[in-house]
């Protein structure tokens, strides 16, 4: 059974330091929060119950399921293995840090290592807010085309990480890996990586895997 | 050499009356105004292309180019030989009424049959608003998923017509034609056409392009 909340955006806090506040009070708990944002059916999900697949053993990770409505995805990250929780944003199009906080304020964190906040399928506006995470991941996908991060800069300026999924299908669309490198780098000059995966037979999620086991031990190290 | 206008949402104004008076200003010169609307890469410009491509001898096309950033999309559409414009929304996630109006003061519209506005790419924020149009359509893709219309309520509730793309890659993916119109249904019961299409073949565009005709003559026989 789903846990659902309903949480609201929040209109006269500074996003900013709440953000600030969330990062803060999960790195003292030792949990490593992820941001996880793409567009609708770049395949979030997906990514989320492979990597919970692949993962659960060694890691305890929870799923805060970010949408406008339904529960869709929530119960499909609970039968995968994973603690989840279902926030309606009520109508908004992105998490705030406020919103992320009333979530992980019901949420049971106990023995947790890792949480997952699957954002809203926005390209654009939840770029704009810091919900409090360690790092900022992009579920991109094949089929969407080379040429986004001209379009939609503040999100590929922001992320700390991309995954190109359905690489499965690649051959069936004009999508050149290179071009779409060259337009990550012209939004991003942090050099961060853009993994080619495919959620269906599991290309590239080893390296995923190894990114979210750093982040968690340099996180252990503050 | 594409016009850019950097429009500004409106804070003060009521976007319902806003649209209104757009509606009735484009309808006074028999010109019908599309507002296309869908998901980053669902096809929204490949579409306008085809479109503009087929209709260019008979329908006068101007098109309206909305995006964060870039002016990508208008030259495309121009080389395929429509009028277009590229509005800029500074960050902002859709049109409103006032930002289209702004565009449409800047528009050459002399002569036009039917002007389409492609909307920021976002399957959450544009539905929210009335830009003035005649009509809304949504430029779906395949790949997707057809459990779309469960996630984004708002979007499939207000649209006027769906056109499904990509339908050339649908045996790489599980996507079920009568799941997706199901869905749709939950969400709009106005039993709107829902057309399967290939930007790239041309499969089932000549049915998009006769719901624009009959919109046209019926907008004149007002």
């Amino acid at each position: 059974m789903i846990d659902t909340v309903e949480v609201k955006e929040a209109i006269l806090t500074d996003n900013g330091i709440e953000g600030a506040k969330v990062r803060k009070s999960m790195e003292e708990k030792g949990i490593y929060l992820l941001n996880l944002m793409g567009s609708p059916g770049a395949g979030k999900t997906s990514v989320l119950v492979k990597t919970i697949e692949a993962l659960k053993g060694e890691m305890n990770i929870g799923v805060m399921e970010a949408d406008v409505d339904s529960t869709v995805d929530a119960e499909t990250v609970e039968k995968a293995g994973a603690r989840a929780i279902q926030l309606h944003t009520g109508g908004a199009c992105h998490l705030d840090a406020a919103m992320t906080r009333e979530g992980l304020d019901r949420f049971d964190l106990d023995g947790l290592d890792l949480v997952i906040v699957e954002n809203v399928g926005n390209l654009v506006c939840p770029a704009e807010f810091d919900i409090g995470a360690e790092k900022r991941a992009i579920v991109f996908s094949v089929p969407e085309g080379d040429d986004k991060p001209l379009k939609y800069p503040l999100m590929f300026e922001k992320a700390d990480i991309i995954l190109v999924n359905k690489m499965d299908t690649i051959s069936y669309f004009d999508f050149d890996m290179e071009r779409f490198k060259s337009n990550v780098n012209k939004r991003n000059d942090r050099n961060i990586p853009v993994i080619p995966i495919s959620a269906i037979n599991g290309e590239g999620l080893d390296e995923f895997f190894s990114f979210l086991w750093e982040g968690l031990s340099s996180l252990r190290r503050k």
